[in-house]
This record gives structure tokens, sequence and C-alpha cells, in this order.
């Protein structure tokens, strides 16, 4: 949980962490986000009545139609909330709400790697694979509010199962939870990776990813598929939305350029239009741990420029 | 060679169409489009002076810095031509430029078969396969103009040989060259398809559609094969930009619901996240061969458009 004070130019003028422990009543952990705000306002000095507003950057499903927060994985509880007026009330602002996949498109393309871009992509390939597009300088949020979140996208025809019922899902090849599974699976206790996590049943992509920079041929191996596929579903998402810049969050940032950005742009130019290819950017995440802070500014800034364009 | 004059409520006051007929000299070609013009206009009683601006829907490659168009296959000749300021210079008006899939899209928004959606895709289903998209009420071009163009998004990893240069494209599975070249190597003339086109040479997609409605089951069997791989492209289409509807045209439109549409919905619904399947159209497009006529309205209003919110 990660609570920031800003300002429009990107200034943090505090923030504050703490683990999210929700507690099964989602009332009682909104309630504790407000203390947590209210304590973080007066060691800023400021009022909350001062704030121009409040950016609530949570993950989804969210129904776009009624901004209730409907069961996210990790929240449990948390079935059909209306999070943003019960944090309104408590905190006496108004308080925009997006999805953390759209808030951290926001937040690359106004702070980050993606600053000064026209046409955005952000994809974050985390435990799971999401995304969102800001296009012309606006989110893009689709049908469902559905738009940039490729982790469904095939990457294999009548691929592997994907937790969500579909086969061949970009998620079920290069998700966090399903090739943890798969490197279980594969890993053997005398392997470089499993010595890394402290057995294989303990295994990790980070301990890939370490193991490949130490030039592990199974860790090499394994992360060359892995950037097939991320490959795979970046053709896609360019071959449809053709974004000047494409922003690639989590794993890939871990990985960095030599593992991961460099043989995925490789990949990606060898099956995607010659003429598109040549335009569009892929680049690392740029905002790190400080990801969250920005992301519930966006927010907090898309909610008011909406809300004055509204208004003229 | 389609010219009309029209207003912005969609009224068409008059129309005229020609054989292409490009003489090799892209300034005679303009300069006979201009005089086209001059005599559409002058039957309708309205004097150049009186246009608010002119569209121009052109086939692509168009440079989008210089607004140039840069060599479409089927105007021989027409390398590098600054068509809109040639015919601005001949006509006295402004003219504004789009490619002809980007004009088809807005057109099908404006007044077609996607009057009142917020996030709309057009998919032309010709001799090739191109798109674009209309995204909260504005034409997304993406870079290099390419947005929506999914002819080239792969429908089958390392598939066959597209006119592109890669592998597996939407293109090489269901363009009008592609699907042809694989017809008149697969029917005998003996069959109901080569029987209706006079010979397995004359083959062309309109008598597989014509021996698909009286059951032929070579002709069901290539339709089915059809359907599946539009269906693969709409998937990345959709799971991608998440349009409230998709509009397909050409050969979709000629072979209708029952051939088509149906089985595509089908196809796509069993690919597709369910909760975003849930939530976009997939509908044929309505202009039918209005489409030029309307496409250049739509171009000229865009362009207008675009310049008054630049003024403002």
């Amino acid at each position: 949980m990660a609570l920031a004070l800003g300002d429009p130019s990107g200034g943090l003028r505090a923030r504050r962490r703490r683990p999210t422990e929700p507690s099964g009543d989602p009332e009682r952990d909104i309630a504790r986000i407000a203390a947590d705000a209210r304590a973080l306002l007066a060691e800023a000095g400021v009022a909350p009545g001062e704030l121009a507003g409040i950016g609530l950057s949570a993950p989804g499903p969210i129904d776009p139609a009624t901004r209730r927060i409907q069961g996210p994985p990790n929240l449990p509880g948390w079935l059909d909330v209306p999070a943003p007026d019960l944090l309104a009330e408590a905190l006496g602002r108004p308080v925009h709400l997006e999805n953390d996949a759209n808030a951290a498109a926001l937040a690359e393309w106004r702070f980050g790697a993606g600053r000064g871009a026209r046409d955005l992509a952000y994809v974050t390939l985390s435990s799971g694979v999401g995304g969102g597009l800001v296009l012309g300088g606006r989110l893009h949020r689709g049908a469902g509010w559905n738009a940039g979140e490729i982790g469904h996208v095939p990457v294999e025809w009548e691929g592997a199962r994907c937790a969500c019922g579909l086969r061949g899902c970009l998620e079920a090849y290069v998700g966090g939870l399903a090739w943890t599974r798969r490197l279980r699976g594969l890993a053997t206790a005398a392997g470089r990776v499993a010595q890394l996590a402290g057995g294989p049943e303990r295994v990790l992509p980070e301990h890939v990813v370490a193991a490949a920079r130490e030039g592990d041929a199974f860790a090499l191996q394994e992360l060359d598929r892995w950037n097939g596929y991320v490959a795979r579903g970046l053709v896609s998402l360019a071959g449809t939305v053709a974004p000047e810049v494409i922003v690639l969050g989590t794993i890939a940032t871990a990985a960095g350029e030599e593992l991961c950005l460099e043989p995925v742009r490789l990949a990606v130019r060898a099956h995607l239009w010659p003429g598109l290819a040549r335009e569009v950017r892929i680049v690392a995440a740029a905002l790190g741990d400080r990801l969250p802070d920005y992301a519930g500014l966006c927010v907090a800034l898309e909610g008011l420029e909406a809300a004055s364009s509204l208004r003229t």
C-alpha cells in the first residue's frame, strides 16, 4: 500500500508505504487507508481540504459503470466495493479511481519512460500480465476498461491452458505465476537456478534472471523462451495499436537490456511489418519502485483534467 | 474513382463514378480529378469557392510527415506525390488526405454500422486486409499511420509466407489475392466452385460464397477455414484495442450473417477473455457501395474539425 502527496509537475512531497494486509472487511480497510492518508498529510503540514483531488489506483476488475471494485484476487472480501465513494466520504475530497495497469501507463507516460510520446502502451510482466494504453494524450480504456490488457491475447493457438479458462494466452507463458510453476517442474536440485533459490520448490523468476547473468545454460534457455513469447504478445499489440513506444515493466525491467529488452526487440522486429517496426520503440519502465506513487498522482491528475474538460 | 458532394449531416447532393485509369503521370491524373470535380459542382450548381473543404481518401502508403502518396500498387507512377497540395491548387480550397482504410473507419463510424459507438475498429477484407480505428470519437492513426492495419498480425506463428516478407500474416490467409491463389490450386474442374467460375483458373472468393450458399461441401470448408483465420485476427484486435464494435467490410459483408458473421462471432468468443467478449460487437459494414462517397466526405469533415480545434 503506497500513499503519496504530489503536485501536477510530478513533485512528491511525502510518501508512505505499508503492507496491504486486507482485513477481509473492505470498510475497515478503507478506514485504515483514510487514517494513513490523514497521518501523511499531518506530517506534511497539509490540511485535507487543501487537496485538489485524490487518485486511487486499485487492482481490477472494476465495473466501469459503477466504479466499484469487483473482487481482486489479492483483496479478499472486496466484492462490489464503492471504494472511491467511501474514501471521498472519509477524506472530504473527490476521489478518482483507475485500475492499476491504466494508472501505471499514465505514470510512465507523464513522468517515466514514455514522456513526450503521443501514443504509449504499458505492459506489466509480473505475476500476471496486464497493460494500459495512452493514445493521443488520453487514456484509452476500451470496452469494459479492457484495452491494453494483453495477458489473454493468444501467443500459441490452442496452446497451454490459462487460469482464465482459455488456451495459449500470453499470461499462461510469461506470467510470473505460470512461469514459476513451470520452472519448479523443470529445475533440478543440482542446477544453478535451484541452488540460488535454495531448492527447486523455491525457484522464482528472479533466480532465473540471476543465474542467466552468470551464464547458466538452463536459465538462458528459459529466458530465451520467455522473451520469445513476450515478443509475440508485443507483435499483436504493435500490429493493432501501433504505439510510438511500448514500456515494459516488472520482470522485463529486472532482467534489463541485455537479457530481455534487446532480445525482445530483435524478435519483435523479425515478426512485425518493417514499416511499422521502425516506428515502435520498446523500452524498460523508468519509475521503478516509485511507480505506485506516480500512479496514484496520475489518476488524480487525470480525474481533475477530465472533470475540468467536462465543465468547459 | 468516386466523387461526391455532401454536407456534415451525411446528405449526398451529387455523386460521380468512373474507372480510375491512372495515366502514369500523377499531375495529369490529378488535373483529371479536378476537372471531374468541377463538372460535378457545375451539375449541382455549386461554385468551388462555396466548398468548406475537400476530403481525399487514397490508398496508402502515405508519408504522415509530408502527406505525400508513396507509390500505392494500383496507382503506377504515384511516387512521393503531394496530392492534397496539387488538388488544393487546382480547386482553390483546402484538401485533407487520409488513407482509405482510415477514411472507411470514419465513414462507418459517422454514417454506417458504428454510429454512436465510442470506440470502433473497421476491418476491410478485400484483395488485401486493412483497417482503421476511431477511439473516443477520434481517428487513432498510430505510429506511421499504421494503427488498425491488422493485415500483418500473425494468425499462424511461422506460418505461410506473406507478400510482405513475413510469415503467418492474416493477409496471407484471408486476403482476397492469397485466398484466390489457394482456391485456384485446390479447385477441380468438376467442382461446383470451378463450375460457377467457368474453370478452376477463374475462381474468385465470390464463387466460394455462391457455392457455399448452395451447400457445396468444398466451399463450406473453405469458408470455415477463412472465418477461423479472420476470427484469429479479430481476437488480437479485440484483445489489445477492446473496441465496442468491430465493423467487417467487403468479403465479410458479401458472405453475410449466416456464412460469415455468425461463425466469426462464435470463433472470436471461444478465444477471447469472456469479460471482454461480452462487450465487443462484431457487425457487417452498412454503407455498401456508398462507402467511397462517405469516406471522402468524412475525411473532409475530420480535416475541418481538426483545423477548427487547432484554432480554438
